[in-house]
């Protein structure tokens, strides 16, 4: 494995040519079956149909847990069946105090087997600390979500500017080990090219270019870093819910290229 | 079940007359045996030990998960395990969008059958919705958290005050269905009189008495609500490392009503 959880993921990224995270999150109205069996069963089928495209692929703790033990047990074997090589970020937006955060790593990183894990910025850096203790290990931090609410905190004035730059330059200089990132919703392109400038060394990942209705060319040219990396795209309901997932990443990911090219 | 959840732990509370919030974290390092079943058996001891003196039970889901499947499946059998007429508040912390939220709900409402869980405020009004949706399910809600770094966000001053003092005035507006409390750390009891000025009517959970070094007497001088209700002491670590747990439990709970009584 790389040394750092965002080298591993830039081999992939140019192995694969792609920026594009594929979303698994088992909804009930999207399974054949509302179980988790048909949970698992729709995560095998779309690792399999989107592996060639996918940078990363990124399951919901949420939906797994929504069947109780038996929906954990789908989560480890779902994040099991990734092919080796392709990183995984648990989105779990886990934030607890120093201790028990450090439940939250072995939980994350142990138990289940992630590469990297969503987390919240709101309890502070010591918080973080265990999560960020292993540089192969990742954590994306969030900074300003893709929901229409995120501006009740988020966006609070501070010393003259949003809550969400704060959090932007705080992961900045908590990144000592290069293995933390950030996420900035694709539903506010504006806000993604302030939080580039503010931290223009970071990978951030920007949800909601899919079944939220963000604008996935301007989430490119306001996100990509200098690069042409930096930036991971997920999406879940808008390939989950395509007649064809595989054709639909492979669509995606070409999207998401041609907005870097004319970049 | 009483109309909302703070109407049941209200009734508990008078009931057993207490403001003990017995925490039930199966850390490693306090198992006989470091496996899902030891922490089971520690908690099931647990719960019998300190029922009579317990307002509330509290797991946080951290230790549970880092046993994996297993472990998740012991969280689903703790809380089971608890007496009925006695709250469950699930620490978990969670915040996703509302879409995800959903989620949550029913995995810490329906699978897990917890009547609380605790909340970050991080992502706004909108993603909590689903959370708040049944009266007779509650959430306590991150305003100030009881570690050393809560500050980093958590105190920034955003129009004069800082900006914990505006969650605890949303969380006071959110609170439509008399089921949204707020979580202020004990290790800061003069946080914890402001925001008590802030949401007078609010049950607060406060952490941080035991382990982490709060005083005890501050904490419900300056936290207690007018009619000497509305305030939970959760202790974990200081309960379940005594060497009678029953008896520590015991002690806590009269030492919070001693502490009520000079108020």
């Amino acid at each position: 494995m790389a040394a750092t959880f965002f080298e591993f993921l830039e081999a992939r990224s140019r192995e694969v040519n792609s920026l594009l995270c594929v979303g698994l999150d088992p909804h009930p109205d999207d399974l054949p079956e509302d179980s988790a069996a048909g949970a698992r069963d729709f995560c095998l089928r779309l690792i399999e149909q989107c592996a060639h495209h996918a940078a990363a692929f990124k399951p919901n703790s949420a939906f797994y847990e929504a069947y109780g033990p038996q929906g954990f047990q789908v989560l480890q074997e779902v994040i099991a069946a990734v092919p080796e090589g392709i990183p995984v970020v648990l989105d779990a937006k886990r934030g607890d105090i120093a201790y028990t955060n450090e439940a939250y790593a072995r939980a994350a990183f142990g138990a289940l087997g992630t590469h990297a894990m969503t987390a919240s910025p709101y309890l502070g850096q010591d918080a973080l600390a265990p999560l960020l203790a292993d540089p192969a290990r990742g954590v994306l931090l969030l900074c300003k979500t893709s929901n229409p609410g995120s501006g009740d905190l988020q966006d609070v004035t501070v010393k003259g500017e949003p809550l969400y730059l704060r959090v932007a330059r705080l992961a900045a200089q908590w990144n000592r080990l290069g293995n933390l990132g950030l996420v900035v919703g694709a539903t506010y392109p504006d806000v993604l090219a302030q939080v580039r400038a503010a931290a223009p060394e970071l990978w951030i990942m920007s949800p909601g270019a899919g079944a939220q209705g963000g604008d996935l060319g301007a989430a490119v040219a306001a996100g990509l870093r200098a690069d042409g990396l930096g930036l991971l795209i997920p999406v879940s309901r808008g390939i989950s819910r395509a007649e064809n997932p595989g054709a639909r990443a492979q669509e995606l990911k070409e999207g998401i290229n041609a907005a870097r090219a004319a970049g």
